[in-house]
């Protein structure tokens, strides 16, 4: 039911630090900086031929990635979101076989626009995914 | 200078219960197991449209991905791999920068039988990241 990797998420304390780093050690083409006030991040996207990688800057202490930051002060991967098909038919799917989704059962509508859901890491490696309706 | 994402790997503390985690709760494929141990893994693919996901199993105590699950029980993402067309352009650009490669300068031979180089995660968003000639 996985489609393909959406993007991968590193959260950074400080994203025009993390941009100068990225652009000047690994020679990343970085977009511009998008400000999305009603989910709490700074975002930049670094372009890799066959997908992205977001950078991701809490805009305040109420941000969901702050609290990440305060226990990884360098920044860190905080999640990878994979596009499905049908969010209803995996969430169902999820729940039957023993997975929690992260807060309400019930999706929404995430950074891109899009219906989402998160799955408990606990319940999937330790990792933090992300399934948007692709 | 980044071409693709060639791989987000995960280290597992049991790649079988992962892996059936994966394919009940998220509908993944995944290849069968590989033993690499010259890298000290077992390692499986989560097969998307556009790249995959290795699950990283530790052969023993001495394997490199031992410690970060010392650290992370449950697993956890560990690094992302990017194909770089030269990869001692990019690294040379890397020192250069300011950045610096794990272990020795020289690359090495990867789990995929080409030559990578590992950044030190403190010197790029606190994230592990191997790039591998395309």
């Amino acid at each position: 039911m996985i489609g393909s990797i959406n993007h991968i998420a590193i959260a950074v304390p400080d994203i025009r630090a993390a941009m100068a780093q990225w652009q000047e050690r690994v020679g990343a083409e970085i977009s511009e900086i998008q400000t999305l006030p009603e989910h709490g991040v700074h975002v930049a996207f670094i372009k890799a031929e066959n997908g992205k990688v977001e950078l991701l800057e809490p805009i305040d202490e109420n941000s969901p990635i702050a609290k990440f930051l305060e226990k990884n002060a360098d920044g860190g991967m905080h999640h990878i979101c994979f596009d499905v098909e049908d969010l209803i038919a995996s969430r169902d799917k999820l729940i039957a076989a023993g997975g929690r989704v992260l807060g309400s059962d019930e999706p929404r509508i995430g950074a891109h626009g899009k219906p989402v859901i998160f799955i408990h890491p606990k319940d999937l490696s330790g990792t933090l995914i992300e399934l948007q309706q692709a």
